[in-house]
């Protein structure tokens, strides 16, 4: 049989990272690859013994189909949250996703048309450059410097292109680690409402600060809930593997979002849901994110001194205060790209960096995780891969 | 802020529905109109101990990242799942969904480029006709009758259309409660690869029998895994809240599959495939289902007998012999669709059929929900609507 699937699949692989992620089983490897939260910091008493009271005390309606909207319960903490961070979200205004990137999905499903425009950040997550090519979308780079976009770039590219919205993560940006500060935030709003571009802010990270004063988010600048689409995730703070996000965006976008989300899932489960009202609920959630805070501050100022200590003169580093990834920019003459089969025979892995651009490129780069690794790791994994920099001068 | 949504969206709102399922919540109203299991049927006390066991002793997995693909857990139960159905699934051809209507999504995001035809039972479950239009798919109707799709007309339609794929429930098809026959089904599955269209077998009230002989699926005419894809529902035997569904078929396609899911939601929760994995690998699946049977049975043939009493002389109706609804086709003459205002008013709710038809019309039909009602409200749920009826005369 000849399966004639979509073109918007044409040049879709998905196969380098998974080749990538398919040696992270390999114990002899020390992987700097991942992006995993550690399991040391997921909450499995608390949990456990939640889910068994919900299943048990309220099973009629947790085992139920529930609405697509999402769980009352799971609504008003997510409201609680932003209340804390000065948002006044109303009802209407938010809606549940099963993990925070299915926001990314649907906000391109309901604003795309193939050829419509995105700009993104160069580099950004490459999960979601590829959800954006499953829709067909023009990519467009918005350049950044060490703390992120620059205004005068993404105004060019805002006057140039037409573009529907701009994907951000502007805190502790996966890979770069880069934040954007208070003053360009504000410059990206005011010139994505002049330009009718909206904006997505993807904030994953934003709870993982180690050091240094919280900045507001873009959509501080947005009180009448009109430009930015921001979305929430418990992955990088309860855990990853419920599968729990959520967006606060204007009603009319929410309304959209409901409607894809008929299709994609219909509602992201109840019970996963109901477990992080709880958990955030039991006022868990504050001192769980200090203390994961605590396991992660060390590793990554350990993996940044060793990597100005081995990686190759010219190196351009940025200390991240928080987050799950160093970002490294080599001299233009090291490939890593293709020093990373070199790097895995050495026995020590990271993503070559050039996966995290829209259109490739940027060899001389890479992410490294520090979460998922001991100390020891990090000293040994690091030294291993300033030998292969060293060798393939 | 002008919001330039995808054209995708044109005229799709979702609101006639939506309303009716808002009247829901309404005690004086008994509704015909859910299409949920009761939830007596939810092995709460099984589910609940075996979460608490899941999440503390298996924490470190249950909570971090999965495969895109699926749990080890959940795809090794499918397997045997399907090998009690006598189906040989491999690796490589399984992958588990947020529910089994994700199936459908991902089928369509995977195949359809805008204005590529998929044929369509008529009537068909009005979800599937939902994100059929939010793919731009050209919607061709496939005539049925009291036995389901009938061959010639699909046959017409194949050699007409071009199409890519037909989407299908033969067994106690929502909303008309028909069972294809043995003989056509080898038909639909011999016509269909005769023209090239992949065959989307959804068939989640297949366990749900009360009389009568299971009939094999279409699936069971593809020993070579080429021409169907079925899909493998929790929601009616397990719980409908915990969306855990799966989706078996050539491994080229669930290799689009994965790379599609991947911004859909990464993977389904860890949680709920390892529940679902958890309560067969216990052994009390089957059980579960035969009791469900037994919940059920009466009020099928209860609901059958009133509508055969109450309703007009010229109604059409089938017994089924498992499912979820009844499905009456009035004279010509009754409108359903305008009748609906009056039947709540009468406090009795049921949804239009119109609804479940790709391009409308048929407004002298309705679906019947029994599976939520006390056998008491059926009685006098069915007197209501026959009075209704009777004076719409």
């Amino acid at each position: 049989m000849d399966y004639r699937f979509a073109s918007r699949f044409d040049g879709i692989t998905g196969s380098a990272i998974r080749a990538i992620f398919s040696l992270l089983a390999d114990p002899k490897i020390i992987s700097f690859a991942g992006g995993n939260p550690s399991p040391a910091t997921f909450p499995k008493e608390d949990l456990a013994k939640m889910a068994e009271k919900l299943i048990s005390e309220q099973g009629d309606s947790v085992l139920q189909y529930g609405g697509t909207i999402g769980r009352a319960s799971a609504l008003n903490t997510v409201k609680e949250l932003l209340a804390k961070e000065g948002y006044d979200a109303k009802d209407g205004e938010l809606i549940t996703l099963t993990g925070s990137s299915q926001g990314i999905e649907m906000m391109t499903k309901v604003f795309i048309n193939p050829g419509d425009t995105v700009l993104v950040e160069a580099p950004t997550f490459l999960g979601a450059l590829q959800t954006f090519n499953t829709y067909q979308a023009n990519l467009v780079e918005v350049e950044m410097d060490e703390q992120g976009i620059l205004p005068d770039a993404l105004e060019k590219a805002l006057a140039e292109t037409n573009a529907k919205f701009l994907y951000t993560i502007p805190t502790f940006q996966n890979p770069t680690g880069r934040t954007l500060p208070l003053e360009r935030r504000k410059q990206v709003y005011e010139l994505c409402k002049k330009y009718n571009c909206i904006v997505l802010e993807d904030d994953p990270y934003m709870a993982l600060r180690y050091e240094g004063e919280a900045v507001p988010g873009i959509k501080s600048f947005d009180p009448e809930n009109e430009v930015v689409v921001k979305l929430l995730s418990f992955s990088k703070t309860i855990s990853p593997g419920l599968r729990m996000g959520a967006a606060y965006a204007n009603p009319a976008i929410i309304h959209k979002f409901n409607l894809a989300k008929q299709g994609i899932d219909v509602h992201t489960p109840n019970l996963t849901q109901d477990l992080v009202a709880e958990y955030i609920g039991a006022g868990l959630y504050e001192e769980r994110i200090g203390k994961n805070c605590d396991l992660y501050r060390d590793k990554c100022a350990l993996m940044f001194e060793e990597a100005q200590k081995h990686f190759p003169e010219g190196t351009k580093l940025v200390r991240p205060e928080g987050g799950m990834f160093i970002w490294a920019e080599l001299p233009e003459e090291y490939n890593c790209t293709e020093l990373f089969k070199t790097a895995v025979e050495a026995g020590v892995a990271y993503v070559p960096g050039t996966h995290f651009y829209a259109h490739g490129g940027h060899h001389n780069t890479l992410r490294l995780n520090f979460t998922m690794v001991s100390e020891e790791k990090i000293r040994e994994g690091m030294a291993r891969l300033g030998k292969v920099f060293t060798n393939a001068k």
